[in-house]
């Protein structure tokens, strides 16, 4: 049996860029040295993450990439992001992601001017966060608030008399120039889910009210405004969620696991599928990462008997976000060098692909395939000897596959998975190793 | 409308393998003059059997390939096996294959020393399997025990006061050095099926220690020690499965079907869809069976009025389970020959395809996409000229596609498939001469 390790190249995978008459990888190909020698060496193909033209949020996309159906087994983005910052979640609590924002009231509407406060510091955020938390315990709202870093926060709503529901909308409009929006329950709810909604979405308006009143007031704002700074006053929520129990990725698979990320959600999708963190010195989910030292932690990781290595890396994304596709290139190679060590490692199956494609010409996700190699000493082998987009359409020997038969082509190259329909497990659990218990005579 | 000639090659696709520099398929490309005209003249493509990454056991891949939706229709392996040698399976009964094997106790647990009991001879067999037929009578249990071939046998087990159920895990570890299981209820069943699978569970938990006291006394394990010979002190079970009306491969397609094949699992399979046998002189299974003879079956099928013939060829995979790549593109070669008299056919549709992959590297069934070819004489063609994994890849005119669409694709060519959204008939079925009644005026 092999060890396993799944590289995320976040928002690999673009279009066509004029100015480099091809996608970023297409462009930078020649000098990605290390994929390119992999791919060659081993297979590749393109996977839809779920579905053909969904682009895919990171959390989404991360869950489907583990092997779960979302379908099925999502219940929002919020516990993924407090998990991540380390804000305690218990069960029955709803979490949501907040951004401090600028607003301007407008005939008994608020009107964001500027989605992030102009990205406010850490510092200041820290004071608003703790004055709006003391704010709202006033109020009687069973609420807690948490700054993390910049502009971004994690809101808790717990639950008193009532039940809650996850199923709530966003007051963040995701557009600047538009209202701040009424949080509701969703659509076709039964009645009781429908009642537990009403009552999260109110506390959440409830907040959202007070959050502008305590923060228009606020004596810090009143300094940034004289410094020029956009006022932090008020919070977008978005991306509400439960606490759940997923199923463990040792439980579903059979690896013992471990991650090595930066991002807070990244982090916090790991955390709750269940796998070890590694921590690494200078990975700050930015292009001034440490990529050698998060290869390094991968290694790490494997030498300490972890079999299931998730390495994340985030800047390819944020680039595609800036609408920088010669950076986003460069910045690939720069990661194709940092990989090399992997080169090295005997008895591994390596998985490099993306979450999503990113477009860098319109700065989002995007439904199209992303690219993908695996490669190990001993595997099927295809024609593809460069890894981008187009040398994987005509000569990917895994073809175009969904994003949750990762994991499951992964354990099969690895020797680590069971004939279908096999059975020593009374679980339906099909790696191999998994059985029941003795007979006893 | 054309006649449908379905080829499965078990255990076609391989890996990369270093001596011959290609798949066995690619070593030996250059001799396959029927397959590589073929699919010169014909169409190609690879298809994952069930889903990417998952690698099937034979009965499982077989079912698929006919067009049965194995994750509705698929309750258990054991009613193959039972069809397939003959033993007779009624309606409540579940059924096991098992094998004769050679364990020692250590500790109140059974340690599996010998999977196969030495390959043990059918003679010997036949001795064991009666006198523990006799033994378990005895006891009280509702159980009938076959040797079949060597070590292999089928254990049924009959309902009594209560109902059977398939959902039990194997007593067969499936790896040497590990204790026989206790046979166990699946995880999740509904309470009344949870009961009958505890019922079941139990009895086989029976038949298993009474089959390791009444083996391990027996005068014959006595003499095969003498000789050296390991005992076959043990039965190990798996696979349970029940006597099921699956919608017959006549209802669901229109074809009168038949087949020719040797093994008695695959056999088992076509006969539960209620494909007829055409019998072959000298058809075994093994890398010895007579191809001409069974080529001259399917000719004889088609001369008989069957419109639809199955023709299997199992030593492919032997070849790769024994790790021999190099006899398995021998042997591919020599199939390739005896296939040659197919071109010949007129009105003909054929397919040549595999059931799963097999590595010859690793010995085991692997979850790799399976090459296919589809020819006839009036037929899409692509570019592909020769009839290997990566040929197929870059150039097969049908891509990847799912294990359960060959059929459709197969009757489309053979202009036997009504439009989607025509419905002369009240059943769900849509090949062309379905009808319901007509209409009295």
């Amino acid at each position: 049996m092999k060890r396993c390790i799944l590289v995320i190249l976040d928002g690999l995978g673009d279009e066509f860029i004029p100015d480099l008459k091809g996608t970023p990888l297409e462009y930078i190909n020649e000098k990605l040295e290390t994929l390119n020698y992999m791919v060659k060496n081993g297979i590749g193909g393109l996977h839809y993450p779920f579905k053909p033209g969904i682009p895919m949020s990171s959390d989404t996309a991360h869950l489907t990439l583990f092997g779960y159906d979302i379908s099925r087994e999502y219940s929002g983005r919020g516990y993924f992001e407090a998990l991540g910052a380390n804000v305690e979640i218990r069960d029955g609590d709803v979490a949501l992601r907040f951004n401090f924002a600028t607003v301007r009231e407008d005939n008994g509407k608020l009107i964001i001017e500027d989605r992030r406060a102009g990205r406010i510091s850490t510092e200041d955020s820290k004071i608003l966060a703790k004055d709006l938390q003391q704010a709202l315990l006033d109020a009687g709202l069973p609420v807690v608030v948490k700054n993390t870093t910049e502009h971004r926060g994690i809101l808790i709503i717990r639950p008193e008399k009532n039940e809650l529901s996850w199923k709530i909308t966003d007051t963040d409009p995701h557009e600047i120039n538009e209202p701040i929006l009424k949080s509701q329950p969703f659509e076709g709810l039964s009645p009781d889910e429908h009642k537990a909604a009403q009552v999260t979405a109110n506390t959440l308006n409830e907040v959202t009210k007070i959050a502008y009143k305590v923060l228009s007031e606020h004596e810090l704002n009143k300094l940034r405004e004289k410094k020029g700074l956009p006022k932090a006053n008020a919070i977008l929520a978005r991306g509400a969620g439960k606490a759940v129990r997923l199923t463990s990725f040792k439980e579903k698979w059979g690896f013992k696991p471990a991650y090595v990320a930066a991002g807070a959600l990244y982090k916090g999708v790991a955390r709750g599928v269940g796998m070890d963190e590694i921590k690494v010195e200078g990975a700050t989910g930015t292009v001034n990462t440490n990529l050698e030292a998060k290869v390094q932690g991968v290694i790490r990781a494997l030498e300490r008997g972890y079999d299931f290595v998730f390495l994340h890396i985030k800047a390819v994304d944020n680039l595609s976000h800036d609408m920088k596709p010669l950076e986003k290139a460069e910045f690939i190679a720069k990661i194709d060098k940092a990989l090399k060590p992997l080169r090295e490692l005997d008895d591994v199956v390596i998985t490099v692909t993306g979450d999503h494609s990113t477009s860098s010409l319109r700065g989002r996700h995007i439904g199209m395939p992303v690219p993908i190699l695996m490669w190990s000493d001993r595997i099927r082998r295809d024609r593809a000897e460069r890894f981008y987009e187009d040398e994987l359409v005509t000569k990917g020997g895994l073809g175009f596959i969904d994003g949750i038969n990762i994991i499951p082509l992964m354990m099969d190259i690895a020797d680590r998975v069971m004939e279908y329909g096999l059975r020593p497990s009374p679980k339906p659990v099909f790696y191999i190793g998994a059985t029941g218990e003795p007979l006893k005579i």
